[in-house]
């Protein structure tokens, strides 16, 4: 946990935001695989984590702003469990550490609201498990049809205002979750070669992941298909002459994510085409580290990286015409579907739960429902002490391009014929993620190789 | 998944037991961690992959016994989906391996019980997962409250009666998963040194497991203090001097479970005192194996095994007195608070949602409510084909102690005096498992270390 005084002024800050209302922060519990008490591995509610600290099962923070009164709701072990789990960190500790003075047992939450203590607005944030839907409908009487839409609006608004402006402790502690990742990604880039699997590979990554003290941050994309944006790893065994797309993270003991791409060959070498497709979008994702500061609107840069994509892809073959009006028109869509980046912290996709709307976008920018844009998370301006990710990438997608070519898309801007032989070509991302400073942007973590030479570098010295 | 015939004759067999009603088997779907898309691995329900072998999520199975109807509700992937996650297998063919005729969309089956399609009775299973409560609420119409207790007992009598016998096909790959998981104890014996955490162990058995083509099948138990039962892998380094206590286990791709224990020094010997005790756990768990056979029951076998346990604690002093009435007053539940094993298929503890009074006893012999008994998940009479695991230990839990001291607790049997000297011993466990053969029973994959001098060799050669 960071200390007391991070949680406390946390709350202060809520509290002076939302100004009236009671605030009810459902935690997470234990989540059964294939039955009840065989678990998942517990992940805590971030926003839960941000406003605590308090990172076990089945608490709950209740935070009633008129009456400036703060509750932790829940249970220490019995006895008996004692027995079981061995000593554990007593309730008490945490409220203590989290600077909350009120503690009462769980069998108390439900007089607490049923006896209609908050007479204010209750605030909850949009549940994104069924066990919380569950336990909301329970708690506040409500079909649970209508948990979802009658979440609080003004508070997550509040929540994303303060969350998304990253404080020095959260900093230091995304440098060490990137760290973590990219020693994973060392490992991979010097282990990925012919016979393995794509699952050995990735197994071994989580390892590195939980031996750091957390665990991965999402599921691991390693893959030779990286046209598929949304592959994960598989039984396939890896072949010379293939590329491989690793996306991949680690999450801290304390819940800050990390979020890296690699793609490297499964050769020593990379192939001249497959150099040139990856220092395209290397010169993309460089423009747009360059282009990161506050104020700049993250779409533009995503435009910006779009537009050397272009520039790359036409010097490829594969687009023709003015690039301004290509990246206009949606022509690199073809080859990047997706968005440039997103907001990284507690979460990888930083707060999802909340809503793009409210993450990545503003009442005035909304988000663009065009192919391509729509799956573009960030849209809205920089801000000093935001954590974002920039992932430009080309993805030769097979399925995707006899769609275009069948109606002869955008066939002013695209030469099917060229694109045609890049349909077993695979796909190339580079990520990394920065922290928006007051003028421009600092990498965070230490550099791991980026360029083909030191790639290839890398491949060499594990031998 | 295995031939067609096989899940054929398994539905054939159920409608046989069952006679009559709708049966209706949710799948599962894909589980969110910290945010509805950030997916914790896929797990499907085990009696839906039992009757289908169908290993994707969100798909229903309906089987009216009446009407002699099979239906798979689901949706293949979008055309704009397949751009994202690349070529899947279509619904079609996974039915067609499981000889299901009979596919419809999702969005026909709220029609297909709304409309009271089965007028029969419903039976369904109790859900373990808050997510199938919700969607029986919606697809049933009944209170989420209720969901729980209109669960079929007579579906669940007639799964247990099926799954509880292990099929050819299915001891092969439970032979599988247990050698991978030996894989795993191979690793953490010869790696289990000073300086690493536990953590860091736990990782690479998960590494392990996961290149095995599935996952690990229960959170990982690594720990230098294998006294509390529940505990896992921590942040903790290991010393020399300590005992680790190593209980894990993988699933295969197709979800068959592996669940082993082995206790070893982290200093490349056992100290004399290590080596005492764990000798009197190996003998309790070879006098247990060789008394497995059909026909005994396994309450008989667990209380067989607590007699040599307290047989070997006489000789250490610790208890006193006569064996047999030590074990019927429970002496023995001082250092063996749990029970000897469980039914292992499927799911590692095999249907446990299911429930003990159904999968580990009968209408005739129910489970004890006495402490050390009512830990012992399964009591009755085995069968020809059940698959188990035999686990005796020796936990020296210093709260345990202290509790029962305070109250001289069975002072008769217990030298405390004696016992006061254990408080930081740790915990010893011995686990394998075993297929019950028509006369006896049959370890399941090839052998691993076992005695003090094959686990210290086994040290040895890792240098």
């Amino acid at each position: 946990m960071f200390s007391q005084q991070v949680y406390i002024s946390r709350r202060t800050e809520l509290k002076k935001n939302l100004k009236k209302g009671t605030v009810l922060l459902p935690g997470n519990g234990e989540s059964g695989m294939n039955f009840k008490d065989n678990w998942y591995p517990f992940r805590q509610d971030s926003t839960l984590l941000y406003y605590t600290g308090i990172n076990i099962p089945d608490v709950y923070f209740v935070l009633d702003i008129e009456n400036d009164q703060e509750i932790l709701f829940g249970n220490d072990p019995t006895p008996e469990e004692i027995v079981w789990i061995g000593p554990t960190t007593p309730l008490r500790e945490f409220a203590e550490a989290s600077g909350i003075k009120n503690i009462k047992p769980l069998s108390e939450l439900a007089d607490y609201f049923a006896k209609g203590a908050p007479t204010n607005k209750i605030h909850y944030l949009p549940p994104y498990r069924s066990e919380t839907s569950v336990k909301l409908h329970k708690l506040l009487g409500m079909p649970i049809a209508e948990v979802n839409s009658k979440c609080s609006v003004s508070l997550i608004k509040a929540v994303v205002k303060q969350r998304e402006v990253k404080q020095l402790e959260e900093v230091e502690q995304l440098r060490n979750a990137v760290n973590i990742t990219a020693q994973m990604h060392t490992y991979a880039i010097q282990n990925g070669r012919a016979g393995k699997t794509e699952k050995q590979i990735a197994g071994d990554l989580q390892a590195i992941a939980i031996g750091g003290g957390g665990n991965i941050s999402f599921p691991i994309i390693l893959t030779a298909n990286g046209q598929y944006l949304h592959n994960h790893a598989s039984e396939k065994k890896l072949i010379d002459g293939e590329l491989v797309l690793c996306d991949c993270g680690a999450e801290t003991a304390m819940g800050y994510a990390g979020d890296m791409t690699r793609t490297f060959p499964v050769s020593e070498r990379f192939t001249e085409l497959q150099k040139q497709v990856y220092n395209i979008v290397l010169d993309a994702h460089n423009t747009a580290i360059e282009a990161l500061k506050p104020g700049i609107k993250f779409l533009d840069v995503h435009l910006l990286a779009s537009s050397r994509l272009v520039e790359g892809l036409k010097g490829l073959g594969l687009i023709k015409g003015d690039t301004q009006e290509a990246v206009s028109k949606g022509a690199h869509t073809l080859f990047f579907q997706c968005g440039l980046g997103h907001m990284m912290g507690l979460d990888v996709h930083d707060m999802e739960n909340l809503g793009e709307p409210y993450v990545g976008y503003t009442d005035t920018l909304k988000k663009s429902d065009v192919f391509g844009l729509r799956s573009l998370r960030l849209g809205k301006e920089l801000q000093e002490g935001f954590v974002i990710t920039v992932e430009p990438g080309l993805y030769f997608n097979p399925y995707l391009i006899d769609a275009w070519k069948a109606e002869q898309k955008l066939s002013e801007f695209i030469n099917y014929s060229e694109v045609e032989k890049f349909k077993n070509f695979g796909g190339v991302r580079i990520e990394e993620d920065f922290l928006i400073t007051s003028t421009a942007s600092k990498l965070l973590g230490d550099p791991l190789a980026k360029t083909v030479s030191d790639v290839e570098e890398l491949i060499n010295t594990s031998k």
